[in-house]
């Protein structure tokens, strides 16, 4: 039995040149059977934080034995390592940077090497494109059923960040910051229902989410339950407090963007 | 045996963000042996008109049973119900908002259910994601076999909006709209062959458009025939006059985007 | 045994409607076992160098026999002649308009046909989108296993380009152009290390990069190498000089872009 085998590229190559087509050639070369999956190429460029929230909200709907390619790579051709992660779903095939640090906060058991094996390489390795030459290559061998061992050593001091996490304040205000802005202008920030039960509950106490000069104090179930120019908060897709409008971009309107910190204050 | 299901996607979300690739990751989860093709992810942001035709210019040229999946959904969350259409050859998954008007009116026969199978969904159900956990996840179902009518109640009420027709002024005149405005820059109007036969005819009477302070006399049968700069009419491929001109933006040129009126008089 | 058999797509329709989910459905629709890849819909529009470098850059990745369809089409409907090449491992489908030149460059071997058997086109065929009606149908046919010969004569009268080539001036001096500037900002020029090996060796003589007004003296093995706010040279991934800047934009960093003029002197 032969089943199909996936393979998924989340990169920051855009797709305005053949960087992603390349990719998609040296996987289908070396494993036609394989179906190569786009999640996403516009990863904001050399933003190693926001490959890593693309990879981390999209890997664990795939199936089985997936593997995903992640490159957001500004060192490449440097001395960082190139690395296949191993979790107990899927793999992944991305550079030693600390891309994968959001899988890796969600995944209990994980191994991951060093990948070594450079006769799995496209020959001769360019210092500008692991992409095409390291990353497909490797996948593509993967995928036709290479063993992991065979690409190189268990390795445990592989790079990983810890994502921004909220801070409590005095007086119960918590202080988060926006992870990252969305195609619709959402503001995604750091702050879960783990953080503040209370703005989630269905009568939510009176509170204010500060954010630049503005001062937001009421949040919704839908985007559709805003009132027109109203931005709120929401419980978004990704888990995660929104700062949202109806029908608009939130970005805009606060004029704010990434990184920006919020201060949520509230009687909890 | 076996036959490889189609499923498509026709989104609003971009591809900045890692929402289309949870989507994929939803149905292929469910179905490994499914093909997730992309259609556009660039509708512009909440208008059903413009995700409207969308499907509507590309549906009718996939495989048999293919699946359609519609998201342009501001009401995600809200009272809106998502439906599942079937029509002689092709099933549709979208919100019930009017995103799938332009397909109704081409298709005769027509049967729409309200998905009620809440078995189906990916659970938790989010509130500002039904792309992922409804209508990719019914798609997936879909795809494998599960029966229409499995999803829900055949419904009558479902939204639709009559997509802008022309209308007849005095003298002849005729008063169109631009529907939109193509990568290109070439301006879609809502006037066919149809409406004014003459002025596709192999020698067309005198005749002008009027749009914004700007006058169009002539016509071409193909973009290379414009002379440099000329803003022509041309009968596009989307059985719709358009305003363009060679190897340049006619939008740019004559300064005017969507929604914008434009009226043609002739001797007819 | 049926092969899987491979279509990728390289055009400059963008992605924001639905030219390029029409294309793919009629591919589906001729041959429902095809596998549809996107190389790129992002080509600079009606611009055949980049269109040429984006299929030159990504084709020769692929599986045996892949069919690649190339539409970069000022010309539609107009008199100039639809093609489909046929090189030692791969086809070719795209307008008579020089898109192909860069192929034709590397490959020894090319016979090219004019297609002319519109029986295989659909029909009506528009004037506006052969995309869709003339080389999306032809690449389904001809993945299903219709001959080559069966959709028109053999041609040796097709339009072809020569890509820029360096120039050399007096003083050992090199006058190149930046074919491209990609999403990184990269400054793409056409000069190999055939021009100039000395440029790339391991340790180079003094040199001088004249970019408008910007000069550049340093060559870097990575990005990563480069000081911060440095621009640089490096020899990139496509097998050219491209000027880059650690992290950056060189685009920005100079203010130049395509077509801009560099010159290089040295002494060597």
């Amino acid at each position: 039995m032969t089943q199909r085998r996936f393979v998924t590229l989340t990169t920051d190559f855009g797709t305005s040149d053949h960087y992603v087509g390349a990719m998609k050639g040296v996987v289908y070369g070396i494993n036609p059977s394989a179906l190569v999956v786009d999640i996403s190429h516009d990863v904001q460029s050399h933003d190693l934080l926001d490959g890593a929230l693309a990879i981390a909200q999209a890997y664990s709907y795939f199936p089985l034995e997936t593997i995903h390619v992640v490159v957001v790579d500004p060192g490449v051709g440097s001395a960082r390592r190139p690395i296949l992660a191993r979790t107990e779903k899927y793999f992944f095939v991305a550079p030693d940077n600390g891309v994968l640090s959001l899988v890796f906060e969600r995944e209990k058991r994980v191994s991951v090497r060093h990948i070594s094996s450079d006769h799995y390489f496209l020959q001769p390795v360019s210092q500008t494109f692991h992409g095409r030459d390291v990353f497909a290559a490797v996948a593509g061998w993967l995928s036709k059923g290479v063993k992991p061992a065979s690409f190189g050593e268990e390795i445990s001091n592989y790079a990983r960040f810890r994502s921004p996490k909220p801070q409590r304040l005095e007086n119960g205000r918590i202080q988060g910051v926006v992870l990252k802005v969305d195609k619709f202008g959402n503001l995604v920030t750091n702050i879960t229902p783990q953080d503040i039960p209370q703005l989630f509950s269905p009568e939510p106490p009176p509170f204010k989410i500060l954010v630049g000069k503005h001062e937001i104090t009421s949040v919704r179930a839908a985007y559709a339950a805003g009132a027109p120019d109203e931005v709120f908060g929401i419980l978004g897709s990704m888990g995660f407090l929104e700062l949202s409008t109806n029908r608009g971009s939130a970005a805009r309107a606060l004029e704010v963007g990434k990184g920006t910190e919020i201060v949520v204050s509230g009687k909890w």
